[in-house]
């Protein structure tokens, strides 16, 4: 929170952001926006409050949220908030456990106003999407994960002028804020580097591997095999471009893969072991896209010898895994975060263009009174995949 | 144990190599060929006993066992014999976890006679190595990690003629017995894909350890950052061509190779983030070659965003990792097993070229009745790199 002075001058920005948008015209206004609402986290709860609104710093622009996905990560780090803020490293550029924590990091937001030294490249109401990422004082703060600014379950956001790209024509603001988690699939897709040969399993059809089904789908790669208890979650998987889904509970993903895989290596695909003359099955390229203790090392006891694992899902607890299971099948494990600015644009084009169907996993919409409900019912897998918070509706 | 008749039938196929190859002469040698001495692992213990000289079968070569290095893996193997047979998956042809076991796979042999069914391309007499790999009706078998074949700990052992590579000229045996482990570590640097930025740090300056760095001082890395609590194997690694080594007891390895890094990363290598203009370091290469819970997950501690990890050392044990630590930080894990056909000939070529420096690694010798002994002194990492038990020596 800003001592008096700071609140003073933050409150006289702001008006002066106000007033050149042209929206408010009135003291009571003034009074009005220099408070938003929030859900905050706060002591490892979620409660809406009302808090100083952003004011932007150098190179930031002032946006108010339309619309913001909750991301399981978030669920993770409401739970297991002190694990979180010790393990993440490069995640979490200034988070405190014990300060109050807007989270929310998948957007898409309406420019109100221009902080100093900004190009002003984007004008007051347009639609635009960003990286969660801020530079401050040449600090990077991860918007959604940084007690230094508020992420998208706030009215209003600051956010770092060179990354806002502009919403493309006719996308509506839920289909846009759908650009950050589809693409973490793209950027983990993009770091499997898939040959034609590569025959893809994904473990979790949430909306991390949901994200990573309709990536691999636009870049033509088929088979792909996908396994969720959840039915739900299965006929999803189907919808984004999944070939085959497993339920586990009936049968092994493993198993339904190597079929699928053996199917999949006729006429060229063919290739032997010099040794045996066994023909070899093509390379497997695991997806972890469920993030929980055990999964991995299921993974391996399951896999083929070569196989590729790329590992989504952010399992926040220590996690055994057999060392010796993994040597003796030569496996690689590529741990997979976020994607780069190149990939996100290329997202929100492919979402724009109709390419990465967004729209079969928004399944619920909530205003900021709405969120914690949210949370909760995120935790049935069966009910929800996408849950769009509104802050400007109730 | 073979049956009765199946002793006398193999006594007679031994007695007629014998005499082809025209060493053995009189009856007596008949009866004393058809048993040999080998140190076998029975009931989680080392002990000399006689038993059944193997008999070559179809494709298989007898050889008498010349030298052969004592490996790291048998120590385990020894010590957690029931993991290593129910987690060994690809590496175990047919293991019973309850039969006697003579292990020992790196080593170089004379040949005795030939098989049915072989093309005798090397005549008795010839000094030769093999891979520790046996096709036996189509089944491989692990030369030392088999109950149906003896391995190297043994007076004699039957190969498998493909396989089998001649010593050449003027190279000892028990320099050429190096080839097995030696090839390890060029694999596993075959297998990091390094790129002239790449900046390795070897934890763990066992023999495998050692391998891995004598690799890629042949390949032309510079420079090479090693570590090892052991002051005897910190003095090997550098003659072995490490350009650093780093006592873990007294400095973070860590710390040294972001220094030695950060050093090398001058002039061409120079690359900025594009976000904070911070100079990056060059890629991590990480070898892990100790083997020992909790060594991944401190490596994961102090590796930076995108090291590679190449994991060699051979942990037996189940082992926590924090996946959140290494999704945060983009971590690869490659884990390696072996070599090749084309890399084991590879690294015989070069031990026999005096490129790869192997005679600084034998730190002792042993007939079959000093294997157990050797086991334990090779717990004492101060005392010894590798041990070469000659078995037809006292």
């Amino acid at each position: 929170m800003p001592g008096s002075d700071d609140l003073r001058r933050s409150d006289w920005d702001g008006v002066i952001g106000i007033v050149a948008v042209g929206e408010y015209h009135n003291v009571s206004d003034w009074l009005w926006i220099k408070q938003m609402r929030a859900a905050v986290m706060r002591n490892q709860r979620l409660l809406v409050d009302e808090m100083a609104a952003p004011v932007p710093e150098a190179g930031e622009v002032l946006v108010e949220t339309v619309a913001c996905g909750i991301c399981g990560s978030d669920l993770h780090a409401l739970k297991h908030f002190e694990q979180f803020t010790s393990n993440t490293g490069s995640l979490g550029g200034s988070l405190d456990p014990h300060g109050d924590l807007v989270m929310g990091h998948e957007f898409c937001a309406r420019v109100l106003d221009h902080g100093p030294g900004t190009q002003k490249l984007h004008p007051a109401g347009s639609l635009v999407c960003s990286m969660p990422i801020l530079i401050r004082n040449g600090v990077p703060q991860s918007v959604g994960y940084s007690n230094a600014v508020p992420g998208g379950y706030a009215e209003q956001m600051v956010l770092f002028e060179p990354l806002l790209l502009p919403v493309p024509n006719g996308l509506s603001a839920e289909h846009a804020a759908m650009t950050e988690p589809m693409a973490v699939g793209w950027h983990a897709v993009a770091k499997a580097g898939l040959t034609a040969d590569d025959v893809p399993l994904v473990i979790g059809c949430g909306p991390v591997g949901l994200a990573v089904i309709a990536a691999l789908k636009v870049q033509g790669i088929s088979p792909i095999i996908a396994a969720d208890f959840s039915a739900t979650r299965r006929e999803l998987a189907l919808t984004l471009g999944a070939d085959e889904v497993i339920d586990p509970a009936a049968n092994s993903p493993y198993d339904s893969w190597r079929a699928a895989a053996a199917a999949s290596s006729q006429g060229e695909r063919a290739e032997t072991n010099p040794l045996t003359g066994e023909r070899l099955l093509p390379p497997g390229v695991f997806f972890e896209c469920v993030g929980v203790p055990g999964v991995i090392d299921q993974m391996m006891v399951g896999a083929e010898r070569g196989c590729r694992f790329v590992v989504v899902g952010v399992c926040m607890e220590s996690d055994p895994i057999r060392p010796l299971l993994a040597i003796s099948k030569e496996l690689n494990l590529q741990f997979v975060l976020a994607y780069s600015a190149e990939e996100f644009a290329t997202t929100l084009h492919h979402i724009a263009e109709g390419q990465l169907p967004v729209a079969p996993l928004i399944t619920g919409h909530v205003g900021l009174d709405g969120v914690a409900q949210a949370f909760e019912d995120l935790g049935h897998p069966d009910r929800h995949a996408k849950i769009i918070v509104e802050p400007g509706t109730t």
